[in-house]
């Protein structure tokens, strides 16, 4: 019998299969996403002036901008969904409420190797993408028209990325999207009747029960959580309850360097290289530090098609449960060079 | 520049392209998603006993269950999400809810002719369909553990469907799906605010402004709603305030049948048979008549790929204005037969 599982945050049902119906890793179609070998990627060396001018860049000090030689490379995104010139203009019509279309949506080159995918970077180039996500977070947040920063990669066809050349989307937005607010709102209900962190009493009950921790290191931990939306979701949370994305010390930020890529590199092996999305979830920008809330990484494989049903309902279907995912995770022979 | 707009019940803001950027019916990848010729169809006329028994059933009085002859038929789902025996034992663990996966969960094969799709079905087909759908939501409804029923369809494989004969499906669920509840909550706050159904406001301004209708006959209107999540999206809402689904006249249902045929019609020649979703978003069972409400069918047609942004912030990016895409669609050359 299949079993109903409630998230305590965003108060979200999903439906997790049990029993025979469960899937193993081999039971989900295998679709290799490593980049194909290309001599045109958009992002490599020498092709630099046909992206939008840098923004922000980790390069030598002897090298020009926008020439060969960097490491990560941010620029603007060529077809942004929303745009950095202009002012809000808010205004209803009728009974409905709009604003013009201001925000900023920047591209992350990871690195300059059209074939090295996130997984295989080292800890120490993984750390470099870290600190420009950083970077961009912080002066994006000066700009007082934005109230929130969506860090994600869509990694794979099925995660809906188009050019395989790794990399990955920052997006300023000019109000806290709904799914964060849900999680902030769910975050501030549960600390006001407990006197709790919800995050903190995850990590608590993860610690304790043991079964859905995928790896951890001194300051961070990876599991599988108890209520996914995704088969093989995981995520990563700080183990400090003060942490902040965006203070993250040098070494906060290898160690989230390390966890980012063993996670990524036991999904890869466990799975055979399946399409993934991964968000960082931070507070709001311009906000004051929620002591209510606790910024995470979610990592989520697109291994079956979400269709109608869970689109009408929000309930999410999950082919094998969280306990075993994490197992089968586990079970990946990882070793850090 | 692009515009956002904000869904006035459950407060998403969407991103709607303008200005050059806006896609025409020609910009979206065509796939044309006919079912394709076949004599192995599992539905089809000869084959009943390879599905599970009927459960309802159109078929002329001469006929056996489970033989030829039906015109709509009704089966459990092979392969359930959530099972129809057992109690659902609710249970908490650690901060968690959980409880069994207790629920019903339907195939409505929607003809016996594997070739011919829902657009292509004349209005009395159509609505021998809906009585179905009504037949069942009644039925489901009696049982005191579900909280509600959800209709919908996936057409084609970018909706999500493995099968190509015609069928939708039906799940009863043991509580209210969180998305629906927000359409509740927000309409009951839209009527506390300021006296009015949410939705009779959105016919009005319908009405008024004319640029959004796509069809209309004595007791519906289909148009492109203000605040779609996808391109091309279609709402049919009932004129009258009081409407229930499971309490339809045959003439309700048959005008009914013949703005939805019409509508998924306008979509197949305009976008050359696109997959698409649709949800007929009803009150939940064992609730009383709700005045703040007013149940609808939602078609979404699945023209781009939704990707890791949209997942992360709720936020859809609409790629045609519902205003342009209503005029593409009227101007569709449509004649009843």
């Amino acid at each position: 019998m299949s079993e109903l599982r409630r998230d305590p945050v965003g108060g979200r049902w999903i439906i997790i299969r049990n029993g025979e119906e469960v899937y193993t890793p081999d039971d989900y179609d295998r679709q290799d996403n490593a980049p194909r070998p290309t001599t045109a990627s958009p992002f490599a060396y020498g092709r630099e002036q046909f992206t939008p001018p840098e923004v922000d860049v980790i390069r030598p000090p002897d090298t020009r901008p926008n020439t060969p030689g960097w490491q990560v490379r941010v620029v603007s995104n060529k077809f942004p969904a929303l745009k950095i010139e202009g002012n809000l203009d808010r205004r209803g019509l009728g009974l409905y409420d709009m604003s013009n279309g201001v925000g900023a949506h920047e591209v992350v080159i990871e690195t300059p190797d059209p074939l090295k995918q996130m997984a295989d970077m080292s800890a120490e180039e993984l750390q470099q993408v870290l600190r420009m996500y950083q970077s961009r977070c912080i002066s994006l947040a000066k700009d007082k028209r934005f109230k929130y920063i969506m860090v994600f990669k869509n990694f794979g066809v099925s995660a809906g990325t188009s050019i395989d050349h790794a990399h990955s989307q920052i997006i300023a937005l000019p109000m806290v999207p709904k799914l964060v607010q849900e999680k902030l709102d769910g975050s501030r209900e549960y600390f006001a009747f407990r006197g709790r962190n919800v995050y903190q009493d995850i990590l608590q009950q993860e610690f304790e029960e043991e079964e859905r921790i995928v790896a951890q290191n001194d300051h961070f931990l990876a599991f599988c959580p108890f209520v996914p939306r995704y088969s093989f979701e995981c995520w990563i949370l700080p183990k400090k309850s003060d942490s902040r994305f965006i203070q993250l010390s040098g070494e906060e930020q290898y160690h989230l360097a390390r966890i980012l890529k063993e996670t990524l590199w036991r999904l890869k092996e466990c799975l055979g290289n399946p399409a993934y999305n991964f968000y960082l979830h931070i507070s709001p920008v311009n906000y004051e530090f929620e002591e209510t809330f606790l910024w995470h990484v979610e990592i989520v494989p697109q291994l079956t098609r979400v269709a109608g049903f869970e689109w009408a309902t929000g309930m999410y279907v999950v082919y094998t449960p969280p306990e075993q995912a994490a197992k089968y995770l586990r079970d990946v022979v990882y070793s850090e060079k």
